[in-house]
Formats: C-alpha cells, structure tokens, sequence
C-alpha cells in the first residue's frame, strides 16, 4: 500500500491568525487522509524573495510526491495567476511572482495556470486564494487528480530577479541574502565561485579584521568572527556563540566583497 | 480502509514551553496512529475572545471527523468544567469558558461534560488539565470511544459574551477584533450589516480621511489606507503593503465606525 | 497493521530558516510514511540547558515507538559525537552534549555512536548534521532498521551538570530553570523536597511578602503572587493573571529561596 500523500505549507501568516488553520481544514475537508506538513509560516510578510530563498534551502530536500503549497502573495485579488509547477522533479502551488523560479535552474520546469474553477472552494473570496484555491487544489491533487486538469499549459510566467554577485578581476561583491536565528549571515556568493580562500572580507563597507576562515561554528574562541561555507553552498559570516548580524549591523541587502591581493 | 483519526491542537502556550509536546506525547502515547494537525499555538495567553476569534475563522473549514483540542484556559484547576462539544458538525475539547460557542449560532450544540476519570490521565495535576484530561480525552476519542461514557450530557454552559456592532439610524459602531500578521485591522462589522458602501470610516476617534473602497490589497498604490470585505465577511482595514494597525495606532478594542450621510 | 512511524523534532532553528524544513525533506525522502510530529522549535539558540529542561519535561509523555530527534547543536562539525540513546523506554537521536541525560536518571541507557555513514546523507555538511545526520538515521530508525547497525556502543558520554538546589537546616536554596510563555517561573525545587509548606519565599534576594500557597492560577484576585507546585512537580512561582518573571525582575537562573522558621 503506498504511503498518504503528503502536503506541505509554506506561508508568511504567522501562527497568531486562523489563516494557516483554515488553510489546513480545508486540505482535510477534500482529502482526509493528506499529511500535513509544516515547512514554515514565519516568512516575512510578503516577501517573495525571502520565500525564495527558503524554498530553494528546503524543497530539494524533499521526495517527489509531496505537494508543495506556497502561500507569499502581496498581489492576491488582482491578475496574477496562480500555478501548479513542476520543478527538478517537485510538484509546487504557488502564485505566479516567481518565489519558485530560483528552483528550476537547471531544465525546464512544466507550469499549468490554475483556472478550473471546479477545483476551487466557492465561493473564492478577494483576499485569500491560499484557502480558497491553492489548498482546494492541493487536496484535489493529493487525492490523484491530474495536473493538466487543473488548467492550461503556461509558456510563460514571473521570473524573480534575484541580485547576482559581480565578479571583478580581485574582488567579487555579492550580499546578504539570509540572516538566520543565530545571527549567521548567509550571502549569495557561492563557494563555487572563489578559486581560493579570499584574503580580506568586507561587509557593509566594513572591512572585517581578524575573520577567520572556518570549516565549522566552534573552531574558534567564543566572540570570534567567522567566514565559512553554509550547509547550502554559500558563503556565510558566523560569530562563535553570537550574532553576526548584530556584530556587524548587517541586513537583507549589505554588501559582502571578498579580495585577493591580486 | 478508513483515514487514520485528525487531533488538532489550539492553544495559548507557544513553542517555547514543553506544554504542547507533552500534549502531543499524551495523545500518541493512547492512540499512536492519531494524526495531530497544529492549528496555532499563539493564541495570546489566557485570551479566551481571541481564542473565539479564531477559532470562528479556522474550525468551520475542518472536516467533521476532526478532533479539535482547545487549551485556553486561565480557569485551569478550579471548578470551571472541561467540555465535549458537537457544533455545527464539529467536534471540540474544551474548557467551559465560552471560547467555542460562537460556533453554535445556528443550531443547538451537543454538550457533554467530561467527568469520567477512566479517560484521563493519572495523576491529574491541577495546573494542566490540558494534558491529564483533554489530550488523553482526545486520544480515546480518536479511538473510537462513544463521546456519551465521557461524561454527563450538559443544559448549560458559559456563553462567551462577544461585542456586537451597535446600529444608529446613519452609522453603525464596532470595533478591531483581530490584528493579523500584516497589521491588518478586522472589525466585528459585517459586511452583510452594510446597505451599501459607507461614506466615511472612523478610526479611534480619527476620521480615515482618504480611505478608499477595494475588493483586495494590491488595488492602490503602497502606503494607501484601504476598506475591504475580510476573507471571512468582515470589514477590513488596511494599508497597502503597509501595516495599517501601525499607521491607525489600533488596537485590539479600538472603536470603528462607518456612517452614511443619511 | 501497525501505525504508521512517529519522528518528532526538537531543535533551536526556529521557523524563519529554513533548516527544520529541509530536515523534514530529508526524513520523509528516506521513509515517506515518516508521521513527522513537532515538539518546539524555539529554544533558546544555543542552549543545551533548556533543551534538557524541555525535553524531560515532554519525552516522558511518548510512546516509547516514537523517534526523537534533537537538534540543539553548539558544537556542530568538532569531534562531538552523534548519538542514538535508548533511555527510559525512549529513543533518541541527539548531540554528544548531555541534552538527554536528565531523562537517563532511573537506569543505565543504551547509547550508541553514530558512526555507519550509510545512513548518513551525502555529501555531508559541516555545519548541518542535523539534516545529513540525524535526519537520515531519523529516517532509516522509522524504517525499521536496528540500532546496532548504526554504530558501535558507547560506554561514556557527556553528562548535563544541572544545578541541584541546596539544603540547608532550615532553607532550600535552588533556582529559576524555566519562563513559560505566561510569566511563571519554573524552579528546580522538586516537590518532593519540600517537608511542608514554607514560610517565606525569597527570589533573586527579594522576600516575597504576600505570597500565597495555591493549588492553581485562579484561586486568588488577579495579581496576587502565588507558589505552587508546577504540572513536572517543581516549585513554580506565578502572578495570578499576571506576569511573575516581569514582576519579580526574574530570569532563567535567578536564586530561589524557601525557608521556615525553624
């Protein structure tokens, strides 16, 4: 017998609104056996590039049946559309502002518009198609409904601009991307990109004296600043039991360079 | 083969405290194929209206086989009684102070007091009913125990007193509900209870000079103040990819009204 | 048939990152009939103390089929040890850093270290064994793999050195291990130490006049200052309808002091 379908939930709701629980009820109320899963609600609130960059540190990680519901939408009520994808082999609802698009780099993704209101909750109301559409539909789809029924094929869709690192001849410049509880900054600037260990770290135009190049958190004495490479790939700035992000006043956005001497 | 039973759990503990999963320990440790679905454990502590509130917009979406477990409840150890309740096809275990029963509005609830120890958890501490009765309640329920050997059926029970709107002749008067993550402002007005779009809002005594009509929160430029239909019928106010709680210095209790030039 | 396998997390990621997330990815990529269930994902960063403090106080609760997997993890990527502990009826997958030996206390467990990379996931970070590591065993464990497989039996592991409270001839004195989301302060005073009722209640060297002895919250007017024993059976000190820690200026080790007067 093959496992219940699982289903999860990213959304920037917060848990102190029903929103979330709504949502769950009514996934529940199509499909009782559906497997709930929360992957996070604390993303901030409407911020597609910051549901980016958890759903491309989460999803890969995750077997192909689940159905992944992605509620960040600043722009629900208006035109834009909402999707089912396929992406590097996970199934995704999302609505079209692209907080996918970072997952679907290396072939192309397989991307149908929703617009078979059979599979929607009615009446939909204005102001939350993730109770009203995309849960309705992950409960459909979790009980075997095809994807090519939930609407049309799409050849296009929203593609979010996520800031590159730029690369000069001594130096790559790139920024902070993520900041996590510990304080860790994660930046964008992957380990693929330095040919070798970089001589000067500087962040938010602060050149940071005595970083030490770590493989892990407590290599060093506690209060010392750290550049290591994150669980993800990437270039992350620690302090040993404290808060980068304090230490350093850095945000979403600072600067990050890494140089060589030549 | 039928689903595997779905216990929810909404409560006012947080995630910081082991309260919740020593419930959840409960529950599995009588039923290990319950399936436990969390709804919101941020309800503000001992805030039994805020329970209500939400559990008004969050239960009505669940299926009825459902299980909802409710721990609010700053009465804990007193004479105050646990309650086994069937509403509108739901299925509640709460404590008896009123924080479901504007969820019985339409038709006359099942109530059944929860007296029979044989369910509970031994010893019963006097600070946690949550966790010696309503989750062990909840685990034999999910088994299948008849909801008639937990106790004696209840004729009365406490009423959760809610605010409602006052009506003059040219405006109505309510008041801020709930604040969502986003700031939003939902008000205890009824979007049925408007003829038509009122002429003028009134914010805390401050008059929302400017205030535009909208079917959902992209439809202005950022910053604009909106009024708009809740996703569950209520009247709203918002600020365009801003936080209008912040902007209206309202709270929870802030009086709103909305008039009409005659 | 038998339910399907319980896996509960306990980590200090909190929801914004997207660590916990990809942990479950891993987990149900492994096994996806995994029932993931969380316990909180809020310690404080870092802090292996709480993380003890949490987990006697939920584990106890669990079926013993559960699997718990522990992420609190200072010391990720030095030679700490990765473990698998049988203690009390429970399994858990947890840092070399004592989180679990409170639990341990009434007979010898079963430890073994983590060491077949089998059932690790590959490659493996530095940074993050608690998605290559534990959560790949987490997910082999629920498949039914045996846990000797997993690496050799440990015979010394790092033991938690919690504050015991003092005794003195005619005072106990102990300390504040825990803050629960209403205010009250957990003390690390067992019931069982205390012969009667003290007379007086010093904390953090202010005598607490006025202090009544209670059975639970409500049984004096809102703000009264109450003692009384905690649903673990520890010495709690709480405002009724109030905050105790915010009253008292208390915090996570600030001294508690019970005394008679002979």
């Amino acid at each position: 017998m093959t496992a219940d379908p699982i289903v999860t939930l990213t959304t920037d709701f917060g848990e102190e609104s029903p929103y979330v629980a709504a949502m769950k009820g009514v996934i529940l109320g199509i499909n009782p056996r559906a497997r709930l899963v929360d992957l996070g609600h604390q993303i901030p609130p409407q911020d597609v590039r910051q549901a980016a960059f958890f759903l491309a540190a989460a999803i890969p990680y995750h077997p192909p049946e689940a159905i992944h519901v992605v509620v960040v939408d600043p722009e629900v009520g208006t035109q834009r559309a909402l999707l089912y994808v396929e992406a590097q082999g996970h199934r995704l609802l999302v609505p079209d502002n692209g907080c996918w698009t970072t997952l679907a780099k290396a072939a192309p993704p397989r991307v149908i518009r929703l617009t078979e209101p059979r599979f929607w909750r009615q009446p939909v109301s204005d102001t939350f198609h993730g109770r009203d559409i995309l849960a309705a539909v992950a409960g459909h789809l979790s009980l075997g409904v095809a994807p090519e029924l939930l609407g049309q094929r799409a050849e296009s869709w929203t593609r979010l601009e996520t800031p590159e690192p730029r690369r000069e001849k001594n130096r790559i410049t790139g920024e902070v991307v993520s900041i996590d509880r510990f304080g860790n900054l994660i930046t964008n600037i992957a380990a693929a990109m330095l040919p070798n260990r970089p001589e000067a770290v500087r962040i938010g135009g602060r050149l940071c004296r005595g970083i030490r190049w770590a493989r892990t958190y407590a290599e060093a004495k506690p209060g010392s600043l750290l550049a290591l490479i994150s669980s993800t790939g990437l270039l992350e700035i620690a302090v040993v039991r404290g808060r980068a992000a304090h230490r350093l006043r850095a945000r979403i956005g600072t600067p990050v360079v890494v140089g060589w001497k030549r």
